[in-house]
């Protein structure tokens, strides 16, 4: 790929994701960009410009998902968008269809696996976006846009940490439903042992948080509660 | 104070920030006051009632400071609030004015130093909600509201860690500008203590964040430039 080709897909993905929220920022999509050329180099056979454009692309179909959150995929819609962006820059139907296969099948929750090894490398880099602290950070960055508490307390005070899912209703479910687990959706070799490293950074955070928010509880509303009834 | 005078403040305060954003929801409110309550146990001559008063109901100005950030200050706004409320409920006007002051003075950024006790804890049970694994989560819990970015790279790829105050333009600004030095800010003893426990927590993530971060970039962009060139 040449720096002009690269401008003009980094120009165009830069313009459709102007209102992008902190999570979803370009510097994801660059992260994204710098963990699958790290991948990219413990693989064979894997075609370079395809998956530099899969990675620049694979989120630009998000305005259009909060438009409609119930509705809209922005893997699909952003598939979409991708191939027909290629066709207007004159890659050939064959290669930004390859690129819309993969930016299809990036998205955790949807069921379409990823197939190629081009489509591969971009699901793992996506994910490690979810591993360690940056997966955190993330997580955090986007509990605003979706209106998600940093946890949720049963009647004792303790934070729920279970019942994550299709209906994820905090950061402690989240991180319990899919950031402990970012590793084992993966299906390189390296972004595994990427994730293994990062591992340890967001489960002593975690940890540190749960234990901050039970003291600040115990030392407070609990040993006071005689004054308050 | 009477469960029921508890419970109509709670109320209040609970319906002024219907629209808070997810750092300042009512879960900081109550980790506010919980942290408040403990310090109290250890200081002398602290009126209860104000204190539990100012603590409920410090941020209930954060809407109206929304509206025009420039122009807003949510202390001011929310202790003339707090203010007109407590009278409404029967509370002498010193006492109802000694919760305005409290609320007044609780903020970093302006130049109004907490005077009483009860103004003192509330500052400290506050900048608290800056320091450690809880300090993190907020800070990139609000990001996405005044759209700040997780970090920002220089022309070598490194991330600018310097620059905060006034002009706090990324998470790790804000971090190494207030979430760092939470503690010099702090006026009791507990509150001291507690920033202390809770300052290893919030290194350690912040290292392993700055981390990642340089790896992802050495391993990806920068190891491939000459393909993009």
């Amino acid at each position: 790929m040449t720096k002009s080709e690269y401008t003009l897909i980094e120009n165009y993905m830069l313009k459709q994701m102007e209102n992008a929220d902190m999570a979803h920022d370009r510097h994801h999509i660059l992260r994204v960009l710098n963990a699958a050329l790290d991948i990219y180099k413990h693989e064979e056979k894997v075609d370079f410009d395809v998956l530099v454009a899969a990675c620049l692309l694979h989120d630009i179909g998000r305005e259009k998902q909060f438009e409609d959150l119930e509705k809209h995929c922005h893997a699909k819609i952003g598939g979409e968008m991708a191939y027909e962006f290629l066709l207007s820059i004159d890659w050939s139907k064959e290669r930004a269809l390859h690129v819309k296969d993969c930016i299809v099948s990036h998205r955790y929750r949807v069921n379409i696996p990823p197939e190629t090894i081009e489509a591969k490398i971009l699901f793992d880099a996506d994910k490690l976006e979810v591993a360690g602290a940056i997966g955190i950070a993330r997580t955090l960055m986007y509990s605003s846009p979706i209106k998600e508490p940093l946890y949720i307390l049963d009647d004792d005070g303790n934070i729920i940490t279970s019942g994550g899912g299709a209906e994820v209703s905090s950061f402690f479910q989240e991180y319990n439903y899919k950031l402990s687990k970012a590793h084992n959706s993966l299906f390189t070799k390296r972004a595994k042992e990427i994730a293994y490293e990062r591992q340890k950074t967001a489960a002593d955070f975690y940890k540190g948080l749960a234990d901050e928010i039970k003291r600040n509880y115990e030392n407070g509303v609990r040993a006071h509660l005689t004054f308050l009834s």
